[in-house]
């Protein structure tokens, strides 16, 4: 499915200050990018640099006075989705037959201190057999008793404070979600993404499951069809993936995003709990 | 330099668990191992993997049934270390000149909350204009106003609590010199290493941070010669980095960990103020 | 109904010490004090006084010099409760006609942080009309979600972790109700006693509802009925009704309690969910 | 010292709502008002009620239906200070000697819990031997390291998070102070009041001590002249002493405070640390 995503950007920099910003659309597999622009307005050289481990495309500014400027990332993306059945799947991949590379993704991280839920995630989720189930339980779970709440939570909320609080936004959801996940001994992660049709538009963050083999894409916040997702970033939580993190004195003046699908035939995808079918990006 | 390390765990198995353990010493350009072995009494079958960021040498076991078992690693390893002369080193890394791979040790991780500690970090050390000064001036607040005190606290306990909680062990020390360097824009890194002359014996965890180029080592607790460590893994904190994982059932009866030297003229290195004289193992 | 309740508690003090403690049964309009008694050996000075606010019944002693010492507790006590139908009970009292000393106990305390919990108590609670029926629910799914297990909290732990943590002993059993209760604007307190039929036998904490102009009582870990307690003290939690507050360095060596009760026909009681029967000590 | 104190608060209610405010001057054996009045616009009937243990002014208002409403307070105050020498002061009250009622401002409470920062207290302050002085060093240290910076807290914040963020406003400076003194075992207590040349002009919060028998006045914002106080209300914490407390949907639309001196010989009195005099309202 091809998407035209957008985002533009404009910091008012108060002092010289260092940006880096992850708003490219990730290269994979499933997802090609037939075109794609940036413009720093007026002009900044900008380099681009990759993580290692998750092949996150990050960029990086330096601003040595005080100015504004403006940041503009365009791109026509293709994406391939599949829908994977999952009645024959029984339960979690054993962590005796994780691959070396998925495990970090069971382990506790900033956002997402699942060695504090353990107990919690048991005993609500514990009993569900198939692990596809356990985790759209989860998700259910958060999108009943968590408000999404423009401004209630900040950047050092945790799904620490979100188990409690009860209220937050597409990260809050997410980091939420990793962390009952992995406290029950399922591989999680996060990512960014542009997102069709997201109300209001903004970036948006969901996360992935490690289920049978594959990645299975999850949004507690039920807020965008699940096929409709142009991934940004993947990372353990926020602190891998985040869309900017700034070294310096900087105010973000305004910030727009946007997503189109390009083609006609878009049937928006979200899960139906009686009919066990995930959607993976991979 | 050097080393004989040993360490000896005896686990009594109550239930079918997994075990991914992190004991064996790590391969790097400058700690060459010489001899190493492995032994699980009575026999299990042992699997070894490495993480791709961090090339810390996990092995995972598998036990079906209520056992108790005794696993034994001994390595002959020699390690190389270099002392930096830090007069030159008027400053940090500029994050906008850092190497992609060094840029996630400077965001916050599970254990070490940087975003939370800023405003107390650029207080207390904000003025320190060299930067290994600066960390050394982090390892001796620590030191001075964290008691290390045995059992004090747990595998939840994270540098958020220390920096008010005033207790912790070798483990707790590094995550707060870790959170407290990453907060003033210093990447720093965790490590978990068989220390020689650690009294009483034990596994031991320092951090390095990254200053001038290189990972520079620092242990706040001043238990060990900063030169008598074999490193075992690094990490961003202990979740990446931990000795055992044990999904499962398992009670831990008693574990014994040792380092000698093998050679004559050891001379310990600790850090003297006046001199800026750093030591790295790159 | 008459108990006769005991208590033996050795301390070894290591360095001179001020001992606090709270283990005399209460003296209300419905707990007579038929007889009792108090011995410390050796023999030790003994001040009791007061607090203004709840009546509770502090003892004081002050230790100069390294020594062990034995303090034992014996009174019979005649309690009178009675059962108060809650079907007439349509909802709280409104804050606007509660009596100025009852407020207090709305507020969050050390213990009680019910200013974090409003959004998950009203979730949960919110629609349960008969405020009985209401904290009973609370009462129920403390039971259900919280595991009772010794040594799994300490005198930090609060209403807060083990909403998250769901686990901890009597004491955290009732502040998580206490923390609900206020959260709904329903005033409640802690209250420790003697229990009839506690197994194993130790001091208990529970905690009181004002619903209907009454204190009802409360007990989320259903370990002793609810017609079997002697009150020891009344508080807003466990800061104001400690059994032991010391000042300096002491062990305690040992602890038995006990309470037996003196008539024939002594019938546990406890809620049953159907019957809004409330249970008062008043 | 006369003082005309006036506070005005206007209220937006969007649902019926109960309010509990606590805007009125204290009476006590120090502080006389000399006249005073309360109008509420439009007329809403008031109820005045006191709390048993701090003599605390409280009001109570129902609205019944969605309306503005504003609520202007204004009294004329003579208080009295005195200035006490503690040259001779050699330590805190033992514990063993504290008055039943001083003893509840020990323990620790919703925003001050002191029991989580004793070892930070005593490494910081408990050398310094006259314990004037000792409290005087614990505002100054909270002087130097907090940054007073509005907005940075809101009504969940406490000592436990300040001392790590290092910002806050009166009232997290105040409950800052306290959480250090009890941890030392001095008692401590906090009280709101209208403060002569605040600027800008709010509500002010601050605390007491007890030392040498007597409650001796503390500022660790050090805005206002520690003789300038007009006190509104005493508790363990702003949870005993907030200005408002309202159950139900109210927006707070503006709030105007202010003190003036009616004598003209006022000299501001603050603390110089080479001398030990105190000032105490009693």
């Amino acid at each position: 499915m091809k998407f035209q995503v957008n985002s533009e950007i404009q910091y008012q920099v108060l002092q010289p200050s260092t940006f880096i910003l992850d708003i490219h659309a990730l290269r994979t597999s499933t997802q090609t990018i037939l075109e794609e622009s940036l413009v720093v307005d007026p002009y900044l050289r900008v380099e681009e640099f990759s993580s290692a481990q998750n092949a996150n495309r990050f960029i990086r500014l330096e601003v040595v006075e005080p100015m504004n400027f403006k940041i503009t990332y365009k791109a026509t993306v293709d994406t391939l989705t599949r829908v994977i059945d999952q009645k024959q799947e029984k339960g979690v991949v054993p962590v005796v037959q994780l691959d070396g590379d998925i495990i970090p993704y069971l382990f506790p991280s900033r956002y997402c201190q699942s060695d504090k839920l353990q107990r919690l995630a048991n005993n609500k989720f514990g009993k569900v057999e198939n692990t596809f189930a356990k985790v759209v339980a989860i998700t259910d779970w958060i999108y009943e008793n968590v408000e999404y709440l423009s401004g209630s939570t900040d950047s050092q909320t945790s799904a620490y404070d979100t188990v409690t609080e009860r209220a937050g936004v597409c990260r809050d959801f997410a980091h939420l979600g990793i962390a009952l996940c992995r406290a029950l001994s399922i591989p999680a992660r996060y990512f960014t993404a542009y997102a069709y049709n997201l109300n209001p538009p903004d970036f948006h963050a969901c996360f992935e499951a490690y289920i049978g083999g594959h990645w299975i894409i999850f949004d507690a916040t039920k807020l965008a069809p699940l096929n409709g997702l142009v991934k940004i970033a993947n990372g353990r939580d926020a602190a891998d993936a985040a869309v900017a993190s700034i070294f310096g004195n900087v105010v973000c003046q305004s910030m727009q995003v946007s997503s189109e699908v390009l083609e006609e035939n878009f049937e928006p995808f979200f899960y139906d709990s009686k009919e066990l079918k995930a959607l993976s990006y991979e």
